[in-house]
């Protein structure tokens, strides 16, 4: 008895210790966001939604969070990353059949690879699509996984030059941290490639594959001449994962509204609005590209020629402003934005 | 110090009993089971690949788990549950539209639901299909889940006059327990509906919405007369999951190989042979229908006409002595087959 009574507290004293540990280092979240209404907004929204008793709160099997990637977690300008990949994988394309050299568009791609920048303005978006089925499709599963791989290895941004997945927000790698730690599930729903995400995203940001929603070509299933069963990719668009198809994947993958969405971009506006006609306390947060100095400035805040990357028009901001968005300073709100700043 | 160390190994103490009574609890997993080859090959299978250092280890992310529903985890025979409910839906419809009523199919359906049975055969699939797109498509995803919850709160199926929630297969609930107890992730790959499916098997399986992979309608976003937002329904399939249809979409909604997979009919035979070419050791298995006593007969085990439903092929059964998958059959390896018995 005496044994056991001094054990039960022995062990209140430890679950004491280890909650203040907890507290303690809970007492520092969202160490790169400067304090100011945006970062107070997550802090509250993850108090409300996660403490037992609250009004607002959310079981935990309900706690889906999903984050837009390009421009919302890492980098998208001069050009999302998997354009880059697209146009680097010519090269190889051009050597398997040489034919392909003298050809518009891979021809073109040639010349931009050379150096010649200006040659990008000459792709057209059907040149893009006629690239991107030629570069991502047609292969096994397994042999476009080991390509990403491959390029993923090599790859730099050609502004900081270093590899692509160095260039993710420090202070967004903090909320999806922050939001796990209280629970929460958290998704990429990206108007990028699914396959292709998938081949970086648990390493770069703890999200395992079948949390990894992107625009997604559908394969087909057969066997190689060993007889062995294979999925092939095929050259036709099944997922588009912008605009109205975040919200349409959202559900065919998840089958839950998400409580919380983070976007930057027109083509988040319809997932932001999704999430936020949910019943309850709700979270939509759109990351604004104002420091030209540290990052880029574009959308609202333009500094850079208008491009087909990252449109974020007025007309989003005022609906942000109108439906209770948060809207994200990179310039105010980011302490820091990089890890190796 | 003294009271660190007592600490210490009242809590290594703890460790032993908490120990000791969960390998007293792991000792009689699978009770459902009679003892023999099947039962054997799922714990040994179990244990080559979650006990670390063994030669199969998977570490715990990658420990996926399919399993098809219809006949597989709950009775298909005489119909399946959700064809039960497409042609159940049907009066709704035609109070809704009365012209429905002398029109085939739907006056068929309501020949049936008067107790015509035989008028079922009169159905095509062509039939099927137009009454599944009336049924299940055209409406919000929210109002959807409500006709189905609506349904499966007052359903039975016609010999155990019990819920069809009931049905289910209490060997393979123990088998989705011990997985999932053992760091598995289990899904559902099933050829019926996934909106539908996802309604019941949180409640039924254990098993979460975005773990419920199924044959999908596409859905549009739009917005409904007060501006919200909706998904609607959309009369055409986008993903079929049965056949090849199964890895397709277990590539795309969850991106990694499953380590064992279950099924029943011919629709699973190419998701168990995709488990089965990934390395290492994998488990595929075909629960076998011959209790025509307990449950139903039919496959290779043939005591009913032959039907649409839940064909097992001799083909089938003969590619899985070959290929090293095991047999389950429900007369000889099932102790109990549903909870109520």
């Amino acid at each position: 008895m005496h044994l056991n009574n001094q054990f039960a507290r022995l062990c209140a004293t430890s679950i004491l210790v280890f909650a203040f540990a907890s507290g303690a280092a809970a007492a520092e979240p969202l160490a790169s966001w400067n304090d100011g209404a945006a970062k107070k907004s997550i802090i509250e929204f993850v108090r409300q939604t996660t403490t037992p008793g609250s009004p607002q709160f959310v079981p935990e099997a309900e706690r889906i969070a999903t984050f837009d990637q390009d421009g919302t977690l890492w980098v998208e300008h001069p050009m999302y990353s998997q354009v880059m990949y697209i146009l680097e994988s010519v090269p190889a394309l051009v050597k398997a059949k040489p034919e392909l050299a003298t050809q518009a568009p891979y021809s073109t791609v040639l010349e931009i690879l050379k150096g010649d920048h200006a040659a990008l303005a000459r792709l057209s978006m059907p040149d893009l699509e006629k690239l991107a089925f030629a570069t991502l499709t047609g292969m096994s599963v397994e042999t476009f996984a080991a390509q990403v791989q491959k390029w993923l290895a090599a790859a730099k941004d050609p502004r900081w030059k270093k590899p692509y997945n160095e260039l993710t927000y420090l202070p967004m790698q903090e909320v999806l941290k922050y939001l796990r730690e209280h629970g929460y599930k958290t998704y990429i729903v990206t108007g990028g490639g699914q396959d292709f995400v998938r081949q970086y995203a648990e390493q770069t940001y703890g999200i395992p594959p079948e949390q990894v929603i992107g625009s997604a070509v559908g394969t087909t299933y057969g066997y190689n001449k060993d007889g062995k069963p294979i999925l092939t990719k095929d050259p036709k668009l099944l997922l588009n994962d912008n605009d109205g198809g975040k919200p349409e994947s959202i559900h065919l993958m998840i089958g839950r509204r998400p409580v919380a969405a983070f976007g930057n971009t027109s083509g988040d506006q319809q997932m932001l609005e999704y999430t936020k006609a949910g019943d309850g306390l709700r979270l939509a947060m759109l990351v604004l590209h104002d420091d030209a100095e540290r990052e880029y400035a574009y959308g609202p805040a333009q500094d850079l020629p208008d491009t087909k990357v990252g449109a974020f028009s007025q007309a989003l901001y005022d609906q942000a402003q109108k439906q209770g968005w948060v809207v994200v300073s990179m310039k105010n709100d980011w302490k820091r934005i990089f890890s190796f700043e």
